[in-house]
């Protein structure tokens, strides 16, 4: 299992690597919700997305035997991006599996990165079965995107950040909200944060139709979304749980909500709006719960995960055109 | 004058008032210079600009009895929400005239923020000439937008962080791009970061049709626009520098670049795509600089302020719909 010290030695080897992004706190979004709010901008972090910190975590640690034959990932487009420039630092091969229908920005930068893009159909291929065929004929490492130690704790250094930036405001975290897909990224924030706070609560904020860890949360087991789900947050669609995260999520007591498209598109144009911030889809599911009141806030001192930007600019301008 | 005393001074009068905004690195940028970048993002700071710096130093300095009586400024938007914000915070009533045609989102921000909004028809009407009768009707102080010692240097906190971070990343600035119009945020930034590196090189960015500052320190006189300029830096657009403004940035060896309406546009796509960030127009001008090759900036480590980000969802999509 994962623990703080994994983290903070994860935290020492992003050292000069991970950006330090900011916790940035709002006026309106205070006083909308009459609480608290503040907001980590992973957003702002390399590549756009918090995913270089668990890739780079996992890769630096690659033995050089396994370092030369080069790794393999699958992701819809911010893990692909955080493998191919953690790579590109390390002087590593990356081949990632990647859907045809993933948003253009993501698989421009994973190729401009370095990264080997190879494209499969999402609705007939199955990801996870191409990229171990490959690693298998490569030897190659396999970078899961959330259920490995090494991954789980690099996601963590934004928790512990977390816990350092509000210690510095002289403040105390009721809760931190946090968008979830795998649950990598809940589960490493949720051992760090809690290490420091063990009081805090920690929300995992999932896409309604994708509520997998809402529901194996409330049931005890690992359950999977219905067929056919869809959801506009392309970095958020997980089938299933990981079974590290899960029990990882579960052991710490995470709790977990869900947020419709409206809500997510609402927040988008929130942060734009107020933040000046640009959010994907699945980047904005958590401060959308927050707005959305999906969780209790006023009088709270809440923190919310801003995990990703990559958006494609036609997407981005439709949604602020909408009415609020 | 403003000397670097005066910044520290407003620095701690500041202090959790104004967010200490982060200073951001970015790969693509590194890559597309050859040198190091880094953005001051004051897109991030209460209000959407620096604005709010500068004017609740100047409005946390009136007698008990000036504050009692109000306040009056004039400002296409950026300045009015630093000034209705900073003046909510005071306690204090602020009336501020603005054009007409200024972006939606800046007015509708002033408003929300308290301010007393007074529209004059830009073509025709005399805002400054508006706004001393209004304050001498009322007896109420003016809060200039740029030439005022105060002001000034509430703006050179910017630099004093500038100067801070840059420090602590272990890096000595060759120079700092500023998005200059009348010229306080680039003669407090030179005043503060000079005062840190005397070496450093402090360049104003104007938008190429108010290029005051530009032929103004050519001639070493303080030169007017051309009638009928247009630009759609809409915070950039004064018709002449400020006389304290001018004399501290031609005293401090200043020197000054315009950049074209279409440097701009590219500027803000670069900031969408790359940096996460919205950016208005004329908050983009000192990246559009260093984009456009305005400046040397390969082996240099170079700072842009990103002055603001308040523009209105229609420009916004329609920029970044263009073709890169």
């Amino acid at each position: 299992m994962v623990d703080s010290d994994d983290v903070e030695a994860a935290a020492r080897r992003l050292a000069g690597i991970a950006i330090r992004t900011p916790l940035i706190g709002n006026d309106a979004l205070d006083r909308e919700t009459g609480g608290r709010i503040l907001l980590k901008a992973e957003s702002l972090q390399r590549t756009g997305s918090f995913k270089i910190r668990g890739a780079y975590n996992r890769l630096v640690q690659l033995s050089p035997d396994e370092a030369g034959r080069g790794v393999v990932a699958w992701s819809s487009g911010n893990h692909a991006q955080g493998v191919a420039c953690a790579a590109g630092l390390l002087g590593i091969h990356a081949a990632i599996v990647m859907p045809g229908d993933a948003p253009r920005a993501k698989r421009e930068n994973t190729e401009r990165l370095g990264g080997e893009v190879i494209a499969y159909d999402r609705l007939t291929g199955d990801r996870e079965a191409i990229a171990r065929k490959l690693a298998a004929e490569r030897g190659a490492a396999l970078v899961p995107s959330y259920d490995h130690e090494h991954v789980i704790a690099g996601q963590g250094t934004v928790g512990l950040e977390i816990a350092e930036q509000v210690t510095e405001l002289g403040l105390v975290p009721d809760q931190v909200l946090v968008c979830c897909s795998g649950g990598g990224l809940t589960a490493g924030v949720a051992v760090a944060v809690k290490a420091a706070f063990p009081f805090v609560r920690i929300v995992a904020v999932e896409p309604e139709a994708f509520d997998d860890t809402v529901r194996s949360l409330a049931s005890g087991r690992r359950e999977q979304v219905r067929p056919g789900a869809a959801s506009i947050c392309d970095a958020l669609q997980t089938a299933t749980p990981g079974e590290l995260t899960f029990a990882l999520n579960r052991s710490l007591g995470v709790s977990a909500v869900s947020v419709s498209d409206e809500d997510v598109r609402r927040a988008m144009r929130f942060a734009f709006r107020h933040l000046k911030l640009v959010l994907e889809p699945g980047g904005a599911a958590a401060l959308a719960a927050i707005l959305a009141g999906k969780v209790p806030t006023a009088g709270l001192t809440s923190v919310a995960v801003l995990s990703g930007g990559n958006v494609d600019p036609e997407l981005f301008a439709a949604i602020q055109a909408e009415p609020n």
